[in-house]
């Protein structure tokens, strides 16, 4: 194993003392904790929390900010953090009107954030929480039941960022995330397998003329394996599998995310997104939103993940709250 | 060789166009070029064009649009852009006020933007340039005379573009330019070899066990390699180079750039620069902004530069010309 690290064991710890004084100038952590907490402009609106098992930076820490999360919680790598800790993260990040959690489906994680919740609730903090699965490549895996929450958990923070920041309750904020999550679809790929630092080796062996589609961001398998192929055809495969799911029509409307999974670079994610647009406005999609980069990774692993998002004309301000302006680590 | 793409040979122009349709509310492309120019707010101000071989994004169309670069040209993977191409981003770029060339230390790059500056003048736009040599690794290197231009040129974009956007004149930038370029040191080292695509394996070998200081970011050989060891050392060691050039005293101020190689994830950014901060604020220097991220990257390359931008007391401006908002696909 090859890294730019320290002790495998001091990983998080180190990496979250590198976020907080990277970004002292929006957010700060909670002492003794791996809690990250917005500092710039609190206000009297609702709460976001959210987190998981480190190993998926930017996300979460590098959504915290104006607009977006008001706390981050990392657990160490790929391993859901404590209630105890996401109890910190919940009363950094309450300001009097609740705190809304964002919860990617993992058993775990779903189990210590709703701990967390119960932590909350007899402090006299309101909660309310989604749980986001918008992986559609498999359904029960390996840490998960039900489908996995991946990439689309980002445009999750984004547009309930926004609403929290327009002043919407709890009760509101938690209606919009269940009509979110419903439209919210992702599917990925990938080319290798990431290296947990205290494991030291690849999680998964894989040829080195093989992908794999449907590979989860730690690592669980996928429903394939093949040789390698052109990327139009990688993204004609993902494409068809979100069609079975969203059957779309001609004019219909659509956020999209290219996502990275670390050890990807923005060339390959760039030219992905080309054939993906390429293919999408071919079947007649209005694409009115699309975010390309590395923003819930898997460590170094090589591979991409498509999300998209079914925005209901009802629903247009979606696209503005995917389109409004933050102050955060790494939303551009 | 495992990536995202479709044939070898046509990576950068589907890249180019993916980048165009991803950012098209703040850059367009030049029809049959590979040049990506600002479209969103131009006034009458000097234009500023970087640019280089591809294989480094986001740099450099990503640091196009407000308050960064007014252009950015994609040569072929780690290949000068030709004066064409080049010609035709100072065309794109220009406004009325003449046009500013930020270039990296490479020889075909320096020819080739030379020439584009006779064609510019041959048409009666006024242009002005600073090569910048900010790798303090090596002496005439694989592509270079001199030092080559590294990941410092991402400050050089900020500072030189926020300047523009104040009104400055071509002269006024360019006495702004040298100033910054002689005060702007970096280092790298890399664990692992780009690939390039129409090349099909690593540029280089080295051990499983291995990493190298003073790699370029196109491969180019450095000065030492040894068996991986703590980050924290491989952070001493850059910071004991630089402090040669430097020769730094307590509390003199600094901006830093701990920038990714594009196969290295934010996590290892993160931690290296905790080990950064903790030894720079151990010596007694004033950190006045950091930035850590994958900005000039080698493709897939895993490995980490750190860049030291020293702020003389009577420049610190440059301190607010690193922070000023802009609108750009990449910096954050």
């Amino acid at each position: 194993m090859k890294k730019i690290i320290n002790q495998p064991g001091d990983v998080v710890t180190q990496m979250v003392k590198g976020l907080a004084s990277a970004h002292a100038d929006i957010l700060a952590q909670v002492p003794d904790t791996q809690v990250l907490y917005r500092t710039v402009e609190t206000p009297n609106i609702v709460g976001i929390v959210s987190g998981g098992g480190s190993g998926h930076e930017p996300s979460h820490a590098g959504f915290v900010g104006k607009g977006m999360l008001s706390a981050a919680v990392s657990g160490e790598v790929f391993t859901s953090p404590t209630p105890d800790q996401i109890f910190e993260g919940i009363k950094a990040a309450d300001n009097g009107a609740g705190v809304f959690l964002v919860i990617k489906n993992y058993t775990g994680d779903v189990m210590n954030f709703e701990i967390a919740q119960e932590f909350a609730e007899a402090e006299g903090i309101e909660t309310a929480a989604i749980i986001v699965d918008d992986d559609i490549a498999m359904e029960d895996s390996t840490y998960t039941a039900g489908r996995r929450g991946i990439a689309g958990t980002v445009f999750m923070h984004k547009i309930i960022g926004y609403y929290a920041d327009q002043g919407k309750s709890l009760t509101e904020l938690a209606d919009i995330a269940v009509k979110v999550n419903n439209n919210l679809k992702s599917i990925g790929l990938a080319l290798s397998a990431a290296t947990v630092p205290e494991v030291g080796k690849p999680g998964f062996d894989i040829a080195d003329d093989e992908f794999e589609y449907g590979i989860g961001i730690h690592g669980e398998p996928g429903y394939r394996r093949e040789k390698i192929k052109p990327a139009s055809e990688m993204a004609a495969e993902l494409i068809a599998r979100l069609n079975e799911e969203f059957a779309w029509a001609e004019g219909d409307h659509y956020a999209v995310l290219v996502n990275g999974m670390g050890g990807t670079p923005l060339m390959e994610l760039y030219l992905f997104w080309n054939d993906i647009h390429e293919q999408l406005t071919a079947a007649g999609l209005q694409i009115d939103f699309v975010k390309v980069g590395n923003l819930m990774t898997s460590l170094d692993m090589e591979g991409a993940s498509l999300t998209l998002l079914k925005v209901p004309s009802e629903d247009a301000e979606w696209i503005t709250a995917l389109q409004a302006p933050v102050n955060t680590a790494a939303w551009g």
